[in-house]
């Protein structure tokens, strides 16, 4: 069979450095799978406002995969955040944080086992905004309802296809009646017709307070754009940080972008310290996308047997081990 | 002396009984303090445009202190929540939430120590929505000059006058960056005269993230409205929920009205089975509002030392004592 072609965004910062063990990784666990890489470009590129080139977005629209590691926004005016170019341009409406608990990895919290699931589009980042008067300015959060049955649809579609028991709707519609109480309505419509998933609706403060108290009340969890941003880290926050957190978007038409939600951590970079693991793990999101589910549980079991060992260990997880020890150290597990 | 007035607000479901505790406290410690008590009405005020009279609204006004119980919107169209009403009415424009880790009373998180100070009259909560088209909806968030110098002023205040180090504000300014922007920029005005207090900003996933892993990498921490209404309960959770924690709200020319934030909890209203100690704690912020330090500490030392000993807990805590017991056992501490 000819491999499957898939993007490749190195990103910056200690970027180049984690995908280099991805590659290494799937070269070693015969994933097949030949790798398109794209840079961010050094000027704005007028067809996508942004330094992202229009050839690495076809790349993606072409190839249906891609992942994606950090990338710091250059400063300055004219252009797009990356991250939001890549979300609308390729239309990734739906972000899917899976968050589980390292085993061997102590955090205060044991057997997490979430799955946060993000409008990725509108919401509070329509980038609406406007001074109303001196001193006085608004933020519009847009809802409607095409997205959110959408999301909605799909976090359902996710959550029966994995096994999970249960989908909650995290929201402020006591409050934003209008704007979360549609994204209820729809998320309400599609739990209609899952009558085989649990579905309940837990306002966001008392989620934020159920999850430090006790996460295992969850399980698949479908939010809004913010509300997303936010619990997701906070779970990531349960397990160890985003560094350990798999992260894929999903695109209209069955595009999937994984990505390191994790920073670029310049301060590190090229100095062989990085820890890959959130690539790594997003990667094998990727890979369940393709239905290599095989190599996935392959690369997924060698990443966690690694950690769970503790005796290679990058030092963000207490250990010593360089970028390359710890790769070298999964590769030798698959 | 001639005792001070105060309004006191039993409010619904548990609300009268966690009262009744304050009340035998108050009376045990001698506190000079008067109640002036109100209820819910039981029908609409045209005047407050919610259940809430206005009598009630002018008793708070007219003593400039108040204590509040937990109290149940009534289901229905052509009213206001009886919070927001408070709220906007009385124009309580900081809601202060501190958070204490309780000794001899064990979570996951220890020694924590926060103050939550949340800007409680404008951002995702100013009610302004509609329907652009079928199927689009939008909420306004404002933002305001004047409401956030109002409360990064009481902020820094509240830090120097508390003897606390650093000021934290939280905000999504790389998606919100005109209205988290405007906010920031006032905080970053107000740092400015308050040159012995550490300042910086923190981005709220990010912040999230960091509570749940280390929450001694915050002190004071002042924000928007909705952040504030998630991070004041995700703070709650590290330490046990919103049935420990204190609040107070601060208005315009010095109005303090302290409040349970929890629930009122309609299972167990009645039965002499709940836990008074984040009303007992909120009375404690309002005799501080009050200047009666002494009367504050010692009723804060009885609550804490009570619930230290464990020997007489509520169910909640994993005790078995009534409502009744409780109280009785922190009267003998006073
Ligand atoms: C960098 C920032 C714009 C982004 C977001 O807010 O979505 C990040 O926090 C994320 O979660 O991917
Ligand atoms: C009940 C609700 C309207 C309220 C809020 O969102 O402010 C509550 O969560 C709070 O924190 O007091």
């Amino acid at each position: 069979a000819s491999p499957i072609r898939a993007t490749l965004f190195p990103g910056d910062g200690i970027g180049p450095e984690i995908a280099d063990s991805v590659k290494q990784v799937f070269t070693t666990a015969e994933v097949p799978i030949e790798w398109e890489e794209h840079y961010v470009g050094d000027q704005i590129d007028p067809r996508t406002q942004s330094f992202l080139t229009w050839e690495s977005l076809e790349s993606v629209r072409r190839n249906g995969v891609g992942l994606k590691g950090p990338m710091a926004t250059p400063i300055g005016k004219g252009h797009r955040s990356l991250n939001l170019t890549l979300r609308k341009e390729l239309n990734l409406y739906a972000n899917v944080r899976p968050c589980y608990s390292l085993p061997g990895y102590k955090t205060r919290y044991d057997n997490v086992d979430l799955i946060t699931i993000r409008e990725n589009t509108e919401g509070e980042y329509s980038g609406l905004e406007h001074q109303v008067v001196r001193g006085v300015v608004e933020s519009l959060k847009i809802i409607t309802r095409q997205a959110s049955l959408r999301v909605a649809e799909y976090a359902f579609h996710y959550a029966k296809a994995h096994g999970r028991e249960r989908v909650s709707a995290i929201h402020k519609a006591n409050i934003m009646q209008k704007t979360d109480g549609l994204f209820l309505k729809c998320c309400r419509e599609v739990a209609e017709k899952y009558p085989e998933i649990k579905y309940e609706e837990v306002v966001i403060d008392n989620c934020c307070m159920m999850l430090v108290k006790n996460p295992s009340l969850f399980d698949v969890l479908v939010m809004p754009n913010l509300y997303g941003d936010i619990i997701s880290d906070l779970c990531a926050g349960l397990i160890g940080g985003l560094g350990l957190t798999p992260s894929c978007n999903i695109g209209e038409g069955g595009i999937a972008l994984a990505e390191a939600v994790h920073g670029s951590a310049p301060d590190i970079a090229g100095k062989n310290l990085a820890n890959p693991t959130a690539l790594l793990l997003s990667s094998v999101t990727m890979l369940r996308h393709l239905k290599l589910h095989d190599k996935a549980d392959r690369i997924q079991d060698a990443v966690l047997k690694t950690i769970a060992e503790g005796k290679y260990r990058t030092a963000d997880l207490g250990g010593s081990s360089s970028t390359s020890e710890f790769t070298n150290a999964i590769c030798d597990h698959l």
